[in-house]
């Protein structure tokens, strides 16, 4: 009788579910776990801490909040704290502030489905403001708990992914790209089309390549938007002015949606890099593109100068979709009551800090300018010592939260792995992590061109664990190198 | 061009998305906002503020929340206040011990897909011990921002629900019900079976019933699990053990998953109820059915004495799953990155509040009898009072956080509502909202048997704020049954 209840159930999952496949990362993570266990039971190894950075997630790593953040939280939380003389005085403003805004005067109510009105507002006022001018409106802004939410799990590509579709639904995906995309597009029953980024040129999209990816989706599906992520993760390139008009005139052309995740826009390392939206792109190229082509751009507290992941709090701003699409959207969010309150106050001060005079604002300030002076710092030593080791290429990193560098394995190593039945990076990261004590996660994760192998740095990290990172890899990789020679 | 640009996405919606209706709910809200805004522009109304019963959210109904969560959390948050004197000495204790299990002791650090282990390990505790020793087990336990997005939008139905399964999958569901399950079940591809709770025998889940509902379903949909609400949203009934066991059973005969949404276990106010859990009933149970039927439990602390609907957080135990389906549950989570830090966190405080001699005790103790108490006198003045109205009938509310009294409707007033094109208690709800300023949800949106009427009534609210209600209530009514007389 059990056997045959435990089978209906798995008779029933859907297949998009069973499709998706686990991560590499999972082993990794598995195996990490253990070690720590083992360190913290005393085993003996060559070093007595794991240094983990497969995620992007700062604070894990020693960057510190912000404390104008922390401290308007707290006060949003505990407003007894308005009457402590320790909290500067534009932080307790902004606290009652916030505070008057929430239903009840509690950060623990439920806020309207899209997010709390004002800070819609405010996001709104920020994004006229970084785009130079080009219009934006709060109702076309949904706030969600963070980003991968918004995108996938919830509303976006639901409304647009019809499972059902015959042939099926194909959202246009870099190679590579965080495997969360690709395995929700898969989830909900789309297909992923793979367009390959241009790894010697510094990860670029071509154009080229968008046209050969989406020939390619002939016959299999029907093409229907066009996912994008600038600055890259985990490829670290910054688009260029020139290269976002031409994926939108390729959108436009072969009507597709534009979906542009930006969660990096704060971080841009290259001297002659800039970050500039998508959305500020399509309003400056005019009709028929800034009044046609539709678009979905991204944005999170978890990444950038904030890096509050656990908070969770993203938005998405939608630009020229019909009202009737618009109203979909807006039922499934109301099907998903609210993104965490927290979320909702720190994206408004992402969005709005500290002005020049405010008590906070040289605290601020500084803060902001050391994590983008160490992030800086991380990614220029990080290119530097990699480049300096033998079967490394890092592509020069010009933004995002990660680098990504190509490692020319040797053939003993490679069929070494194949006989372990491991993908080579996999095989290599399972090494550093147990002979360093380094935690990467493998490029076979992310996608990349058959024969070529990846490992992803995260490089949001304090300067003195990129320097013992470092240390380590470059001991590790040497001796890998001459054992496997 | 453009036209043809978003007639495509248009096409392209997913059918299940599509018919998702809106609710009346919404019709009420957006006029609520119109009046909120008129008051403030110093319309002249026969109030000066409206009061909002429609939200299951008693913060933002002048329930204060409870001190200890609030300084623990804002103590993480912001740990120099760990340096202050003015937080009890246990609370600093709690916040040092939670920030150490934080990824980089931040809050602001992602979190293991399912939970941070130790607060899964603190909720498989108070599991076993509100259950008198049903063991329960930390890695069946999957945290996540709320129950609404553990039950549906994330991964339980998601698992469960094949959209493309022929014939399709039904979820036997209660009628009343909390709309976001039925809109998620039918967001999903399934098919909602309902079954009737019995109004005069106080919204009791009667096994016939089931029975009855199943036998519909024949040539409709394959039945696959069974969704009960206890305490009952917005019915007030609390299950006893015998009508618990019969649910088990007659899943178990029938082959059914158990949805048992238990957020309401706090708040019970019937002298002679008490909150069972379905694990605990189970589990006592014994073979075959506690081995074999396969339960999913929901709790959260958006209700009960926590109250923190802002912070998103709550989980899900999954008992007697096969293995190879937990194998996708996780990989679902994996997918959907991590619950709010300090949404787990208040998960810890609600299953592992103060202990008898903690400095934090005594208050704690105060402030959750003071909400215990408010809300069962809430509880019985809304009764009271409502029964004593002509044309208004209210079951006892033994549990949960909402009132569902039966609305009689004169004759006159159903036709107006007919010539209106609204619902009659649609009809009734707008006018109460228009000359009274008391905003509550209508029957129709909860399903009702045909031809009775009905309107929920939150009352997780202060003792002042419902007298109020009650009296613009009983002034309103007693205007509106003379006028349709």
């Amino acid at each position: 009788c059990r056997r045959i209840t435990k089978m209906s159930v798995l008779q029933q999952i859907s297949p998009h579910v069973k499709n998706i496949k686990p991560l590499d990362y999972a082993l990794l993570t598995k195996r990490a776990n253990q070690i720590k266990e083992e360190l913290r039971q005393g085993v003996k190894k060559p070093y007595k801490q794991l240094l983990d950075l497969t995620w992007g997630d700062s604070h894990r790593t020693g960057v510190k909040p912000l404390s104008f953040v922390r401290q308007v939280l707290a006060a949003c939380l505990y407003p007894e704290l308005l009457n402590s003389d320790k909290l500067p005085m534009d932080v307790k403003q902004r606290a009652k502030r916030l505070l008057g805004i929430c239903g009840g005067g509690s950060i623990g109510s439920y806020t309207a489905t899209a997010g709390i009105p004002e800070v819609l507002h405010r996001i709104a006022e920020f994004l006229t403001r970084r785009d130079c001018g080009a219009p934006s409106y709060p109702k076309n802004i949904f706030i969600s708990p963070g980003c991968q939410w918004s995108l996938m799990v919830t509303n976006i590509l639901k409304v647009l992914v019809n499972s059902e579709a015959s042939p099926r639904i194909g959202v246009l995906t870099p190679v590579p790209c965080y495997p969360t995309t690709t395995q929700s597009i898969m989830g909900l029953g789309g297909v992923v089309v793979p367009y390959h980024l241009s790894e010697k040129q510094g990860w670029e999209l071509q154009i080229e390549e968008l046209h050969r990816a989406l020939e390619s989706a002939k016959g299999v599906c029907n093409p229907f938007a066009l996912y994008v992520i600038n600055p890259g993760n985990p490829s670290g390139n910054v688009q260029s002015r020139k290269s976002i008009e031409e994926v939108i005139k390729f959108a436009s052309e072969k009507r597709l949606f534009l979906l542009a995740d930006e969660i990096y826009q704060d971080l841009v390392y290259g001297e002659k890099s800039e970050f500039i939206s998508y959305k500020r792109v399509l309003t400056e190229m005019g009709p028929p593109f800034s009044n046609t082509v539709e678009l979905a751009s991204f944005h999170s507290i978890s990444k950038g100068f904030t890096g509050e992941c656990g908070l969770r709090g993203g938005y998405v701003e939608l630009v020229n979709l019909d009202p009737a699409v618009m109203k979909h959207i807006y039922k499934l969010f109301s099907k998903d009551i609210c993104a965490p309150v927290l979320g909702q106050i720190a994206l408004e001060l992402m969005v709005n800090p500290p002005q020049p005079g405010d008590p906070s604002s040289p605290l601020y300030k500084m803060e902001t300018q050391y994590i983008k002076a160490s992030l800086t710092q991380n990614v220029k030593r990080l290119h530097d010592v990699v480049n300096s080791l033998p079967g490394f290429c890092c592509q020069p990193v010009q933004g995002g939260g990660f680098a990504f560098p190509r490692l020319n394995l040797p053939t003993p190593a490679i069929q070494k792995a194949k006989r372990a039945g491991m993908q080579p990076d996999t095989f290599y990261s399972i090494k550093l992590l147990e002979d360093a004590g380094v935690l990467v996660t493998p490029g076979c994760d992310y996608g990349q061109k058959e024969g070529t192998h990846h490992v992803r740095f995260g490089i949001m990290t304090s300067k003195d664990i990129m320097e013992e990172v470092l240390k380590r890899l470059t001991n590790f990789h040497t001796r890998f190198m001459k054992d496997f020679s």
